[in-house]
Formats: C-alpha cells, sequence, structure tokens
C-alpha cells in the first residue's frame, strides 16, 4: 500500500527536469523569534508558483498515450489547477480544469493563461467532483485528483527530498495538511531520505479533518471552509491517509490570527510571497515554540499564488 | 572630482564582508512582458531590507576612532535610518536617526529595532537638516548624508558591481532616482567594470527633479513629495550631481499607476516583496519598452521594507 523506495526514486527522476530546483531560504530573525534553526523550501518560486507543479507532471508523465491524447480533467481551488494546466501545456495535452466559484481570482487567470479550459462550479466538495465526472465522460479524459493519487502523492515527494538531500540533519519537516497529497509526500521523502527527521503537519483549527482523522482512525470531514488557508479546505483520501498514518508524526493546529500573524512575519522578515496556506506549518512552529527549541526544521513554503489585492492584513 | 576605479575597488573590498551577496532573479514572465532579458539584483534581501546598508557600512568605516565613539546622525525617510543604525550596532557605534513623522511604520521600528536612537520631525528636508543639525552639535556625532557623500556613494557601487560581476555583458543598467546616491554609485560600477553598459535612472513624474537637473545643468527641486515611491521624494546632493552629468545615460519618467502596476507585477510573477521605489526602474523599462527590446537589463530592486497592511493595490 505505502510506495517504495524506488518508486520515490523513479519520481525524483521523471519530476526534476521539469520543476525548479526551488531556494532554501533562512531567515536570522526569524530564526530568533521561533529560536529554532528554520529552512524554508521555497515552493513560492515554483512553475506557476505552487509546489503542485511536481505532482502534476508525475501524474501526466505516468499516463499512456491514448490516455494524453484525451487529456485531463481535474478540480481544484486553484494551484493543482494551474499545475495541471501547465504541465498539460508542457506535454502538450488537453486539460479541463473545475473550480469553485470563489477561487481567487489570480488562481483562475493562472489556469486560463496556460490554456485549459476552464468550468465553474459551486464550491462544494460534491459539486466539484460531479461537474468534473461530467467533463470525463463527455471527453474520455483522464482523472487526476488533485491530492488522492499516488503518482500525484510521489511528484509532491521531491520537494522535500530536495531540502533533505541539502539538509540531511533535520530533525522535523512541516507541511501544511490540506487534501493530504504534500504532506503524504514529504513523509515518504522523510521515511526513505533521512535518518531520525519527524513529518510534522500544521492544519487549521476551522478545518482541522486531518487532526480528527489520525484521532478516529478513519477519514472525518469538515463542517465549514470558511478558513484563510485556502488550500486547506478539502479532506483526506483513501490513498493518501494510510501513508499518513504510518508516517506523519503529529498534527498541530493553528487558529485563524496564527496564520494571519505568520503570514505578514513571513512578508516582512523574508521579503518573499506566499499565499496563506504556506504559513500554516510556520504558524505551527511559532505556537509551540517550546517543543521546537534549538532544533533544525524544514518547512516547505507550500506556493504563492496569493491575490495581492485582497490580503487578509 | 569623479572618484577613481581605485575608490571603487576599496570600497568593494571593504563593504562585501559586512554584506549580503543578493541573489540575481530571472523571470521568463516579466522577459515576456518587456521583450527582453531582465536581471533583478535583490537588494530588497539585503540586511535590514535595502541597498542602503552598503553605503553606511562604507561610510562608518571610514570613520577615525574618536568619529566612531562621539556616533553618528542622520536623517532618512526610512532606509538609511535602518541601514545606519543596523551598520552602527555592528560597528558597536551611537546611531541618532531623524525621520519624517510620514515615514512608514515598517520603517521606524526597524530603526528601533537596531538600537538607534529616533528623533521624529515634519517630513520637509529643511526640518530633517535643522533637526539633525542640532543632534550634531549636541553630541559632537557625525553627520552622515544619505546620499550626498562620496563614501555612501562608493558603497552603493558594490550592488551593482557585483551584478556586472556575474553578467559582464548587459546592455542597461537601470536603477531609481532618488537623492542620486545609488544611480551614482551604480554609474561608477557601469563605467569602471563594464564595456557598454548604460546607467539610465527611473523617476516618478511627480518628482522629477534629477530629470529636469541633468535638462537644466543645476540642481532642481520637487514642489511636492507625494509619490507613492516614498523612497524617491529627495533631492539630488552638489557631490553626486556632476557624477550623474557625466556618467548617467538618461533618466526615464514614469507615472504613479505605472509604478504601482509594477509593483504589482514583481509582486504577482516573482513572489517577492519589493517597496514601490524599487519597480520605478521596472515601470521605466515597461514604459520604453521599444528602446529595450531584445536588449539585457540589468535592474537593482532597491529594497523591501513596505507596510504590507498598507499597500497601494
Amino acid at each position: 500500500m505505502i510506495p517504495t523506495k524506488q518508486h520515490l526514486e523513479e519520481a525524483i527522476a521523471t519530476v526534476t527536469p521539469f520543476v525548479h530546483q526551488t531556494p532554501i531560504v533562512t531567515s536570522s530573525s526569524l530564526n530568533e523569534i521561533v529560536g529554532a534553526q528554520l529552512y524554508f523550501k521555497c515552493e513560492n518560486f515554483q512553475k506557476m508558483g505552487a509546489f503542485k507543479m511536481r505532482g502534476a507532471v508525475h501524474a501526466i508523465q505516468n499516463l499512456s498515450h491514448a490516455q494524453k491524447k484525451a487529456g485531463v480533467v481535474t478540480h481544484s481551488s486553484g494551484n493543482f489547477g494551474q499545475a495541471v494546466a501547465l504541465a498539460a501545456r508542457i506535454l502538450k495535452v488537453q486539460a479541463y480544469v473545475v473550480m469553485p466559484e470563489n477561487a481567487p481570482l489570480v488562481k483562475k487567470e493562472g489556469v486560463k493563461s496556460y490554456g485549459a479550459q476552464i468550468t465553474e462550479c459551486e464550491s462544494t466538495l460534491a459539486a466539484r467532483e460531479a461537474t468534473a465526472a461530467a467533463i470525463q465522460l463527455k471527453t474520455g479524459a483522464t482523472f487526476l485528483h488533485p491530492s488522492n493519487n499516488i503518482d500525484v502523492i510521489l511528484g509532491n515527494a521531491t520537494a522535500g527530498a530536495e531540502l533533505l538531500q541539502k539538509h540531511a540533519d533535520l530533525d522535523f519537516l512541516l507541511t501544511p495538511v490540506g487534501g493530504g497529497g504534500l504532506i503524504a509526500g514529504t513523509a515518504l521523502a522523510t521515511h526513505y531520505l533521512s535518518g531520525n527527521c519527524k513529518t510534522i503537519g500544521g492544519e487549521p483549527f476551522a478545518v482541522d479533518d486531518a487532526y480528527r482523522s489520525l484521532q478516529s482512525g478513519k477519514i472525518e470531514t469538515n463542517q465549514t471552509t470558511q478558513t484563510v488557508a485556502d488550500g486547506l479546505r478539502t479532506n483526506l483520501g483513501d490513498l493518501n491517509f494510510p501513508i499518513i498514518q504510518e508516517l506523519v508524526s503529529e498534527i498541530i493546529r493553528v487558529e485563524e490570527d496564527e496564520i494571519i500573524h505568520g503570514m505578514k512575519l513571513i512578508w516582512e522578515r523574508m521579503k518573499i510571497v506566499v499565499e496563506p496556506s504556506s504559513a500554516v506549518p510556520f504558524a505551527a512552529a511559532l505556537r509551540e515554540k517550546d517543543h521546537f527549541r534549538n532544533k533544525k526544521i524544514g518547512i516547505i513554503l507550500s506556493g504563492g499564488n496569493v491575490d495581492v489585492s485582497n490580503l487578509p492584513f
């Protein structure tokens, strides 16, 4: 059920030529605030502005010739839509992207600019799935799930893998938790490529389905999607949950104001643009300072696709 | 009157150990928009968030022991104040910083956090100069002008020097023009370290004193300080103006909405935080696209100290 080290190595070989090896940035001022050594893996500088490029490239590359000819379809609150659109353009495949009406404008524009066909729908998971299924039926396109797809998970794993290749002695590797595709991939990288590094998730209290799922042992859902971290509104899936159960040490929940404060600190001190979801694991480190004191912590800054005209601070 | 190549080389040797060798970033999306190859020198990632650290370090290092003991005083709309404060702290010198009341909050906080003593005054040049002179009299501190000081100019030159060391074949090197200290230093670097590279300034129409000064052959002043580019509200000085007259090819003026549009593009496409002044030379390249088509253009992103809670877009 859990991919092997060979799967991970194949994914690294497949994905690396098509993505940026994003910089790892440090900030003495943020180190001081948290009381630890932080290593930020800047996937906000990734192609199309988020780690999701990695999973999309890997999933599309693993399709058959016939599948590629019929195209790919996905639903996404934004970044995975852009990732599939751009990866598909590079690989000369038609992409269909279902997006919730309330997705940030900048993400819709990104998907359009890469030549994908957008269909808007209500922001519920049910509406998104139904709309994607209709397109799938009509066009024969292959459905790519943004997070519950083993090839996507393995593609996502390459961000953490790059970080661990440079900093093999990390004590902790923190990522946000939304649909579970990034943290599952990261946990695979940590498991196969590090000694004792622990993978920890950061999750908003408002949509703490992953935290509750690990407590109950089954996939829990959220009653709301009301969080500033718009990339983290979705639930775990049956393919990534077992990986998370097996390989993730802990999930730390954070309040909305902690996310906004963390995001502002990253912007002001590091002078980089990150989206709210990216600030969640940093906010988790800040909340649980005592837990992390003097440790070496990798943090995956998942993306930078934020509407700069509509900020939460 | 114009510093020699040896002065420049000494400045590089003196300043380099105390500053970040900031990254040079490219963006295929912004290259496409301008129709040229752009190389952004990211002084927003410099210590204290701006190129001014370079000039401050150089000026303070060149003081005598007795001068260092009495401290340094400056007036600044923000970045030079922070630069003097931080450089002084590193060199164990007391710093006094005069700041206009309307300086961005984030800059005042920066100066305070580095341990300098702040005195606020009206935002006119006259008020700033009078306040600094009073402190100078009272404490015996050496006055450091933010831009009209040869050691500051030579320190500032090291940003362009680093860019030209990596990209010797630039056709143009663009900087913002405020008090003239950055463009004068950059023009020295271009003059001594490149073949045919031309130094060009970007300046807001609202405070186009440098443009008018080059036209008239004498230092002109502005009737207003009303520009979004808060770092560019000051006038040229008698030490930097001759350098600018001799070595700067051209000044391109830009409208306020062009500055804001350029700033937003840099934030959205490059995912980095720059202050409005930094966007001025990029806006100039965008305004005069035809002039720059297919050329290699260096652009100094002068700083990133912006109040992210109070953006112009």
